[in-house]
């Protein structure tokens, strides 16, 4: 059912005619954080346009801002025009990933708790236009967003323009589950009042002059649907041996018997993860202070587990869409949609001592991880949230599966070929061959560790013969390396296809 | 003058009669911060125990916790006995980095901010002895540190017994500069309410039953005096890309015109920036929030401008030392001296925005940074709170000389031997050749900025040629490398004595 009002009214367009208003060389701030909440008409007329325009002569170039990772038809549909100059923070589009590794497209790849204040102080190109989804806008110029927040507020804050896409695919009970806060970044800083993961500091709507409005656009088309697969082994076993360190912890003392909030990155094994706490009768009462929920929550809600859940972004299936607009109304009370700046904030992360679960690219037998570069040199997807996470949580979890690329790719080499974390803030590793444990370890002992814990068996003699060899040969026996071979096993992989 | 009361009476011992005491393998939690307030009578004494008794056969082993670094009657010491296992979690003994560097001694080399709850939580072995430096002890036990801060709470509340040595080389008015507050790692966190660099939240004093004091020390020996060099061209001239970058962001309103408060890291480069700001009438009203107060200070406090220094030591030089002695009363104003875990806290440090000034060993063309390990391997002295600023700070500058070792060793080179800090939360390099914002940009065109703006022009053809060549060969043109050639720096370096 479409909501209107005389604002509405007035400023209706077709998403063709907002397209042609864009300027040839443009910065737009669209909303979306993973394929949640973004705008996808008026990216899709632009884009249009632009292949219709590109003919006469023409020439484009935009710079593209969203919260994180987007749906085809914005970051694909915007790839495929060609005029791609620039993206942040993060993304994870095939075709746009095809260009930043041809060197086509420029990619800055941020810690998302860092990029509000980016714009707030114009280290970026200033936005000429912010395209928001939205599911309502009221006379008054309150904006309702979708499903995920983001860096719509910062983004519709500091553009020029304002377009809205207005989706009638989520009921209107959606309003209340976002908590929009933002420090003043111009302001001297005060603390951010969150003590536990449900805790609302700010408002459910953004609040703009409606004449900075410069157009709504109806839609009907929904998110993109995530498609999630059934864990298969690896996973089931990285979180086996993950909900069993968690309980060793609780014996310890060190994480309370009704344990401390959940931050877990996307994908299967995070999924894995989650699925786990919900059948193992050992977990209950789950907090989540994370950037991105996914279906997995429900079995935590199946299980009567689920507290509460803070996020940035509600990135649901086809079917985990339809199971949340038929409790929309009784869940209010289990999410609460943050921007990112505050899901992924440094203060809250700390405090609260979260539990952080993020996934590797490869670890090094220091515990240095990459979790950005295939083989040093192209981006996968982008650091996202794993650098906020990592560095202020109480623990920091790396999950991978050993092997990759039918084994030819070890998990953990010798030497990571790109640091995303660095081995004074990684604490624990996790492959489904094992759990290393590498607080309080000096390097010495985390190399024997993850060799022997987390690499797989057809590495491992391989490893230990790198290991003692550096042993040997490094000038230095603190973080002993053969700097001559330390990245030997990239090298061989490009040249062979094969680690082995 | 010798403080005195009934406990002190009780309690007194000689050095060696508390070395006596000391098991033979033993965990010791002993003050100091950089050579600030750190035991110097029962530690020496100890190690001249442990030589005689090493002719008789006994094994001594010994894992040393401190602040940070400490002087040579500690750390020199003990590493000398051979006895020494493991030392957290930063140094700068030149015996020590040596033991660290044949592996003969464990090293963790972690973020300052991290030690607090890695102690609490039971993940290092447990304190035995807390040997603190203090200035009084009454007798209910409260204990008045020194010079420094530190872990000094932390590590006397988990120790089995503590020992005192009670110095009387400063007045008793260093009373109340102290302000101890630590969350509890034990519970659920609260905010650190701290806005303003001077703000006080805890007691000048730590409170222990008074029967845990199992022995006092008096002592006269003063800390080993810090001697600062005056600086080179190559440190005035990075004071001065550093001052007129600060003035060029409060022009583009970035930083307030009362300035974002300062943290700056030890050495003569971080203490010509302080000095330079001294003499420059654009600045005034200094605000420090770090974790090292060196002489430098004496500069703005001369020049009228220091408003507030929040440190986690005093660190002076004899005649430093000497001045802030006679000035003890009328400064208490001026200084705050707080544990490391909140001198370095993320949520405080994010709060009030700071301008992060630290010292880098090496960085790279993609704004990667290493400041820990010597050709990849050899520990220098440790990330110590370089992490903790760098990650959370509103400005994170690094400072270097562009050359070392008579030229044989660029600051700049392909690609980092060691990552202590990574691209993403990297901002400002800064050497005599010039500044180098990296802001917004992605790494190709940080490349071309750190090449042409940082590196010394002795290098520069070659570092451009390592880059055009990593365009053409690299697979990823997102971050080009050519992983063959990427570390070959380092090894020419290893095996030539010069990298040119």
């Amino acid at each position: 059912m479409s909501v209107t009002n005389s604002l509405i009214e007035q400023k209706l367009k077709t998403a063709e005619e907002v397209a042609a208003l864009l300027p040839e060389q443009v910065t737009l701030g669209c909303s979306g954080f993973t394929p949640a909440g973004y705008p996808k008409l008026i990216p899709v007329a632009f884009a249009k346009r632009i292949e219709e325009e590109k003919k006469l002569g023409k020439e484009f170039s935009i710079n593209l801002y969203a919260g994180a990772s987007t749906g085809e038809e914005l970051d694909g549909a915007l790839a495929k025009t060609g005029a791609l100059k620039l993206r942040i923070p993060y993304q994870s589009n095939s075709h746009l990933r095809n260009l930043i590794n041809q060197g086509e497209t420029d990619f800055i790849d941020m810690h998302l708790s860092h990029v509000v204040k980016y714009i707030e102080h114009g280290i970026l190109p200033k936005i000429d236009a912010a395209i928001v989804e939205a599911i309502d806008v009221t006379v008054d110029g309150k904006i309702y967003l979708s499903t995920s927040s983001g860096m719509s507020a910062t983004y519709i804050r500091n553009a020029e323009s304002i377009y809205i896409e207005l989706t009638d695919t989520h009921p209107l009970e959606l309003k209340g589950y976002h908590d929009i806060y933002l420090p003043n970044h111009h302001e001297k800083g005060l603390p951010i009042n969150i003590l536990t993961p449900g805790d609302r500091i700010g408002l459910p709507y953004i609040q703009v002059p409606p004449d900075k409005i410069k157009g709504i656009v109806r839609s009907n088309k929904p998110d993109a649907a995530t498609v999630f697969k059934t864990p298969d082994d690896d996973c089931q076993n990285i979180a086996a041996h993950v909900l069993s360190f968690i309980q060793h912890e609780i014996k310890k003392g060190r994480i309370p018997k009704e344990y401390l909030p959940f931050q877990n990155g996307v994908g299967n094994i995070a999924n894995a993860v989650l699925a786990s706490m919900a059948k193992d009768p050992n977990f209950h009462s789950i907090q989540m202070y994370t950037e991105v929920v996914q279906d997995s929550v429900f079995d935590l809600i199946d299980a009567g587990k689920l507290d509460i859940a803070s996020t940035s972004a509600l990135t649901f299936s086809e079917a985990g869409l339809k199971r949340f607009h038929e409790n929309i109304s009784e869940w209010k009370s289990k999410f609460v949609i943050r921007p990112q700046e505050i899901s992924n904030h440094p203060e809250v992360i700390r405090r609260m001592g979260l539990i952080a679960m993020n996934t590797a690219i490869e670890v090094d037998i220091y515990g240095n991880v990459n979790s950005t570069h295939v083989m040093g040199t192209s981006m996968m997807n982008g650091i996202g949230g794993s650098g906020d996470f990592t560095r202020n949580s109480h623990l920091s979890i790396f999950m991978t599966p050993s092997l990759a690329k039918d084994g030819n790719i070890s998990a953990v080499v010798p030497m990571v070929s790109h640091t995303d974390h660095n081995e004074h803030s990684t604490m624990i590793f996790v492959t489904e061959q094992g759990l290393a444990d590498l607080r309080g370890c000096p390097p010495k002992k985390r190399a024997e560790l993850i060799i022997n814990t987390c690499a797989h068996p057809i590495y491992r003699d391989k490893l230990h013969e790198y290991y003692e060899n550096a042993l040997r040969v490094s000038k230095g026996k603190h973080t002993p390396h053969d700097l001559e071979r330390a990245l030997s096993w990239h090298v061989q992989f490009l040249k062979t296809g094969s680690m082995k």
